[in-house]
């Protein structure tokens, strides 16, 4: 029997009750402590957020272990008591679900870029010079008509932003262990479609006699005449957040990627947010989502990890203020438990992901308030959860805050 | 799929890289935290020890799990990332690879003792008087040209220093699981190789038979005229530091079972030492391996435990300054990483391995540094890291402060 307690129990003990929990994610929120340099969350003026940190309590979690760096699919998955160990997400299926394209199991997935080749087929623009998606999108649509299907697979193209799309192939005996053909530089021929393992050889085949017709098709482009694919992907089993914790959760994102985390937990998602929304659009959103029948909100704000991966923690702490400026809003809504926290940590001085332990923020009545007056690195280490809390206790202890857990055993 | 992420990730994410990490263990550092009493580290004066805990960070780490002491062996493999819970090593192949003598799979090793036993039977001293190293190294060698092989199987003595030396069979089907012969006990005779599973029949037939002529050959000696075995082992399937995290890494250690712990990780071994040298000689063997290609420095420090078996926590603390001493040494190379830790805790109040949490100090550019100033129990327990960080995590944190870990997942 596995110990993790959101497989092993929450299935069990998991009650639906009209308590409200919002979890807001900033993308990449948590920073390094560092004498000589100040966090994004410690130089943002956020007195709402500080308010809010005086009546709870702190902390900072561990997404998958000390030392692990996860990615956005990991990061998230383990805040909603997703195990990333036990779960093999790609990228192309959170992509593609994401663009709202349902995913079957079966199916199976990749990213999509237009590229630039030259006569012998070295790349010379990975990006097709990060064609405009007005041009991008009817050249997508023409290639999707050109090619329907192959061997008996169907072939869906579906646009995304500017050179980007999403490739779904559907048919019977696909596999997704097709290696990647974007060689991830320029000057270089792409390359083959390679099965990865022996059941993926017809897939490899199809995959490839595609890229020849759509080679074939966009020859006379000047800019985008070539393919790129990578991170093949399936849809993999998971039960959602309703058939687990007998949630009905919605999710207020502007990104592909993190709508397709949503999806596959099942989450709604409320219309209404693009890439292009401010903060201030997004909790727009989600005051329309509260007056629906939804007790469980999750409100995603990207901006914070682009900044941290330029390096840019001033530009992060103004994200953070952005939305420090719209907490009334949110506390308006009066949610019942509210959590705050990152995915994960991209501290600006190394401009990526990185391993170091997440800031969080626990609001709500039975919450145990800590001796901390303000919300940043420092503070959470010192606060009620300390620096190592693991990621997939979050849920239980946020559904139990909500009153949505019964106790276990007579 | 397994949890410990040393298994299941490292040897995925882990990625070669320039950067230098160095693992100083000083053996059985830890004391017990004691109002009454104050530990070696609190009674050392270690101003660079202290220099580094103001500028990094501390903590306690568990070597197996709260409540559980390690011999130096499962306490070694801990730090190292090798859950020793499952790993069977025994003190035989720890000694033997420790002495230089390749062990392969298949063959079976054993700690073997010159002894004086009665013409009774009886032993009379388990140690042959410690006989020096200058008689007993010739008495062992013209022991192993009259026994060259029994029944097929290769019999190899190695002389160690003193009355210890190794014994080491080689043949085909040799099965470990023989009890000792050794009855840890004067005035009793000794014990008869057991054969502890059916598989082991043969391999004890063959131990008895060995100590039959062994004995025979010894007759006409007055203190060495027996043999003692005990730790039967065989070399255990663990992959390398190399096959789990591409490091390159060499050892710095004066005592055989240590080299043999280093030895079974893949690790080179720096010549230059041995357990006449000084910390200064260990330091100036560091230096000389800094100049060659590795990334992955492991100093191993005696002197500690010794003193924390013998009680003496004054003497235990000298050994801390003495390193110490050789800190701006150490220092002046550079290590883009630092751990200082033990293998296990050895209070001088309890003379022997406890289970108390292992004191550590990490240093690096990507460590979050705390609020502590000093090296010792008291300030480890405040420190970042707690009391109870698990063993396990050492080793993907420290590769993480090194950059040597790409992130998980998309």
């Amino acid at each position: 029997m596995t110990h993790d307690v959101n497989v092993a129990l929450l299935p069990r003990i998991a009650r639906q009750t009209d308590s409200k929990v919002l979890v807001v994610v900033m993308d990449g929120l948590g920073g390094v402590i560092d004498p000589a340099s100040p966090t994004a969350l410690e130089r943002a003026k956020k007195p709402n957020f500080d308010a809010w940190a005086k009546e709870g309590a702190l902390g900072r979690y561990v997404p998958i272990a000390p030392g692990i760096t996860p990615g956005s699919g990991p990061g998230h998955f383990s805040i909603f008591g997703y195990d990333p160990l036990g779960l093999e997400v790609g990228r192309g299926v959170l992509e593609t679900l994401g663009l709202g394209i349902d995913v079957s199991p079966g199916d199976v997935t990749a990213r999509a870029n237009f590229a630039t080749a030259a006569a012998d087929g070295r790349l010379l623009d990975r990006r097709a010079g990060r064609i405009a998606t007005e041009e991008a999108t009817p050249l997508a649509r023409a290639l999707a008509a050109a090619v329907p299907a192959v061997d008996g697979v169907r072939i869906e193209i579906h646009p995304g932003l500017q050179h980007r799309f999403a490739l779904v192939l559907r048919g019977a005996g696909l596999c997704d262990a097709v290696g990647d053909t974007d060689p991830q530089a320029e000057g270089v021929p792409s390359l083959a479609p390679a099965p990865l393992t022996p059941a993926a050889e017809r897939t490899a085949r199809v995959v490839a006699e595609f890229l020849r017709r759509a080679h074939a098709f966009l020859a006379g482009q000047t800019k985008a005449n070539h393919v790129l694919l990578r991170g093949f992907s399936g849809r993999p089993a998971m039960p959602t957040l309703a058939e687990r914790a007998h949630l009905r959760p919605v999710a207020i994102a502007a990104y592909p990627a993190y709508l397709g985390v949503a999806r596959l937990l099942g989450m709604d998602v409320e219309p209404g947010v693009s890439p292009k929304s401010t903060v201030a659009d997004e909790v727009t959103a989600l005051e329309k989502a509260w007056k629906k029948p939804y007790d469980f909100y999750f409100l995603h704000v990207k901006g914070t990890d682009s900044a941290g991966e330029d390096g840019d923690e001033d530009r992060k702490a103004r994200v953070i203020e952005e939305l420090d400026r719209e907490l009334p809003r949110i506390r308006a809504l009066a949610p019942d438990v509210v959590l705050v926290t990152g995915d994960h940590s991209t501290p600006g001085p190394l401009k990526a992901h990185s391993w170091h332990p997440v800031p969080f923020l626990l609001h709500g009545r039975w919450v145990e308030p800590d001796e901390q007056t303000r919300f940043d690195e420092r503070a959470c280490a010192a606060g009620r959860y300390g620096s190592w809390f693991p990621a997939l206790s979050l849920m239980p202890v946020v559904l139990a805050c909500a009153g949505k857990l019964a106790k276990f055993g007579a």
